[in-house]
């Protein structure tokens, strides 16, 4: 059934596969007059595409976004947004000899039995190559937040074995100096000597032909208070839904997330004191949520991926048969997605705010 | 915005308020036919209400679930299962002192903030009693689940500091040994000696007046192939989804999850091959799940919880005004919510594999 | 799969058959801080109750609403707000004789052949008895609509050959004027010396054992602007489609409606003026609305509805197993539902108004 | 907010205005494994498109339609299925004089009120430009409905004053004889005669620089029983729905429609027989709906077009800042939309049927 949308009254609909002609998404429910940056867009789609840099896959895509709808002398209308991007550098024989096969951990097995047929070249649906739209629509999301003054910023923390440590249970978060390392370096990690260590670790994988997962911290910050909505739309739940959407993700935290568990409530509980006026809490294990609403502290989360299923490795599996066969990594592949997911979970993230921005408006008459 | 209500085409809404006259759920969308046993439901009910064992909260609830609509002669009909659970013990009188009050890592300040009033008797509507309708209505997705030959159990496996270990990545799981452990122990940890350390970890914080939280760990094993829809109603999104939605849960993850991103690829892939006639993984860090949709192997994810915010300790915060205010625990609470969430984990898990259930019937044509 | 709720960030979601203990609904995205009157609903419950005058069923129904959620000292919280309504005068012994009897245009046959399986007992959840439910909701609706100077108002305008036309294309509507009549005669028909004529048609038609039905004209007046979302929430859509799920309606149309078929563009256009300073349209064929959205005009429609199925007159039919079958009208029903479906229509419209309401509040930045 | 999908688990979403670059749709859930005709598609474009008789507007927009994604091999994937269609022949300097103008009866000041601004080039996103996409989605919807035996067809049975009777109440519809003649005649027509009168009557209509409303009737046969879901899903709801949402529709009904509100009960009712193993219904007022469902008999309704809004004539009105201005006919338009508005009806109530579908898979365990 229909499952390619997400958000209730923002609402984003991707569509498009890894070797189609064009990829797009619409965004449904934007509010009328908000003036929008293409450029801005493009920015984002810049930090996700591949070839940006050593670390990610030479694919070569441009990814020019085109707006072809529901913009009027550069603002907003109303209309629904629909972004194209065309699938430039496309080469499907790269994908022939999978046509049989079943990958290991990937889609390839699943979409079959589900679907009886599956679009093998790239992964078809299940390719990576959908964030694009993702990212594409978020920066309509974002730009929109930014009317609220709510800015959302992500960061690589965790490369294979190698993690850095942001201290926001308890400290107000340097979202522009850690911007400043870590748009800096290929990484897209925070911490410059933590960075380099990460890409060393990611450089000696490649030459392995192996991957590497990690964890990306994303902050919200500016937040204003009372975004969610109890039961079923609190914050934390429709950011995990959209955190375990992205391709390899196995896991989402908020505030002291799996941390917590071991910890005890006296020293858990966010005490609330007056601050000049403002109704603030001494620290924020909560992570800015309380109840499944904001209550104005920075939300932070954590996102955790799994290292990537394609090894320029040999490996074996089985065909459509059952029989065994061997597979040889080919393609254009990247040996750790994190630096490149870094915009998508901003664009996730900022869907879901943008959502939640305008159904706040219905909470009081 | 309406939003107490979760599931597509399965879907639960839940209504009411810890200090009301009733809670209750209405199960819209289950197939008619299903010969429904209320004493079934029951007996989850009976896992999660207070006072089952010394380590719970003393509150008096028999939350005998009544079922006022959708059943005909003991089957589902099609029509919405209305269930109805009366609110018997309630001491109102408790939280008359909190009228003005914000608990710390409680949900009072962000109601308040977000809808200019609240009802401040036992935490409203963000009390975990409304876990119980959730649990009722979990019940029947139990019960539709079981007709598919689809089983959901979940154990405790952390408490603080004490943790146990389940080899769901390399082994299958022992289900029927965990439970006999894990149901006949306070704490439903499948692992006896654990167990024990855990309920004397438990029965310490009570006795300082703290409070502890832990992780669940939960198993859909057997789990058919192809439940889970791409792009956002992968299965692991809207589990996550559905984990995030529960009092005091702060983390998800499944398969390998956060551990699974400090592995290299080539000891993360789940190797395919052909067990009989049966394609199968030879291990299983994927988690069942691959590109949001099941492959036959056993599902699994933990949910972690923070420790329960209600201590017996004396606790400083601010009032609506602002103003410095010193909190003495009162009332009846539990000093650990997970022995108790196990069966809420179930049947959030329930819902949302039932959901997918009948969503899988339209893969085809 | 789930198909009990309305709205869609006002969302009703209602449950019952009519021979089980209880029917009621759920709302769920009121917003907070509304004054609620019970006494309001009840009203209106009374309105649609049977045995109201000499032309409803004797059915003895008292339809006394009960909330038990949602309301904290008289205001909504923002939390669902569940209202139940007891099932009082039940025979279901009634209805043994049609167990296995398909009634001419019932949903007996239809309900069986979907579900399998049927509650035979006064048509189950197909009985007009869930609009009981629907007024009590659309109360609610009343209510916020009442906030935003937003008043629904219907009247039965034809009673099968007997009928009387409101001008409301070319004149200003007058709803105290007409309400005064109407609410004061047992068919609730705006014209008096109409009234009488189809009273009588009525009183004659019963005698027979027959049926009739008739037609509600619904006015929105006054309607604020900027209701309505192109293109699938278009506020006629809405109307049509929450009409249409009203037992016997077989027809909706708005403004000019199907007699607006037959005229020339030329004749049918509203022309819009100045009227000191509000831009407003010299007629009114469009009903209110242009484009879905409302323009400030009265918004005004018609629901047909076709003749009560159940006869106290023999009819043929077949059994489950296809044999002929003769059926004698039994049981406590109406001859003609018109004057009970006012407050119906009326509820249902406004829960769609309710709808639009909160909604237009996201149309801009 | 998001409001330019329809239906549930089939879910249409369009993008797209009048002037624009590109009109879209994305359609959402259609299984996999159907063979999919991009030429059938096309053939209901043709249908639809101006210029393709003396009677409709000489826009020139080839409208050939583009699938980028979501099939492989000329099947379907279970991926979305994107539709693109190029606006060709645009002149929006045609409309630069109605910048600051309210047509009457257009959408030109709700939408201004709405959202503050408008794209006033053709209309924008209220063009019936975006019909198109409707269409070109209905096109996947109805080579869905094939596999299971489901037929859409539509016919003008009144332009204007001129009006043909279909015996649909009483006799088997005649899809192929009527199709014969209405798909020949410039009107679409089903009575050869009344076609010449309807053609006669727009040509005068369009001499005198006027236009003409008129009535579509659609017919659904074969039509499986099933289809339908109580209370807020019924079909004839969602059908009403959907045609309330075309451009200048006006009304719905079904069945006995409006026509039935003025008979006995005793007239009305529809026996049930069997006929040779299959029960059936000797008339067929209930338009082949009851409670909601289908019964297996066919499913018939009428829908009512209101004259068009644009006329080569002089007209008042008022501008922006209400100043009285004075408007002059210009641009390409139809004087009479309902030949176009046939495959539109189709597509709709094909989207609507398509939806319920795959819906009644979930009926029963």
């Amino acid at each position: 059934m229909a499952s390619n949308s997400i958000g209730q009254v923002f609402r984003v609909t991707t569509f498009g596969e890894s070797h189609g002609p064009v990829i797009g998404a619409v965004v449904d429910g934007c509010p009328a007059g908000l003036p929008l940056s293409v450029e801005a867009i493009q920015q984002d789609l810049n930090r996700r595409r591949p070839g940006q840099s050593a670390l990610t896959s030479p694919r070569n895509e441009a990814d020019r976004v085109q707006i072809v709808s529901g913009i009027f002398e550069g603002r907003t209308t109303g209309a629904p947004i629909a972004l194209l991007l065309a699938n430039e550098d496309i080469r499907s024989a790269d994908y022939n000899h999978l046509q049989n096969t079943y990958r290991p951990s990937h889609a390839d097995y699943t979409y079959e039995t589900k679907y009886g047929l599956r679009d093998h070249r790239g992964g078809g649906r299940s390719s990576a190559r959908a964030t694009a739209a993702l990212v594409a629509a978020g920066g309509v999301a974002k730009q929109l937040l930014a009317t609220a003054d709510i800015r959302i910023a992500a960061f690589v923390t965790q490369v294979g074995s190698e993690s850095v440590s942001l201290p926001l249970a308890t400290d107000p978060p340097q979202l522009d100096a850690w911007l400043a390392v870590s748009e800096a370096n290929a990484i897209r990690c925070p911490d410059a000597e933590a960075a380099d260590r990460m890409i060393a670790l990611v450089e000696e994988a490649r030459s392995a032909g192996d991957t590497l997962g990690g964890i990306i911290t994303a902050v919200i910050d500016p937040c204003p208070p009372a975004l969610g909505e109890p039961l079923f739309g609190k914050l934390q739940a429709d950011l995990a839904h959209a955190m375990l959407c992205i391709n390899a993700v196995h896991g989402f935290d908020y505030g002291s997330g799996f941390a917590g568990a071991s910890r005890y409530g006296s020293e858990h509980n966010d005490v609330f004191f007056n601050d000049q006026g403002t109704i603030r809490t001494r620290t924020n294990y909560s992570g800015g949520i309380q109840g499944g609403i904001t209550n104005g502290m920075p939300v932070y989360f954590r996102v955790a991926f799994k290292p990537v299923a394609t090894l320029m490795q040999v490996q074996t599996s089985v065909d459509r048969e059952g029989e065994p066969v061997t597979l040889e990594g080919r393609g254009r592949h990247d040996p750790c997605v994190l630096p490149r997911a870094v915009p998508i979970v901003e664009a996730a993230a900022a869907i879901v705010l943008a959502d939640h921005l305008l159904r706040s408006r219905m909470a009081r008459i």
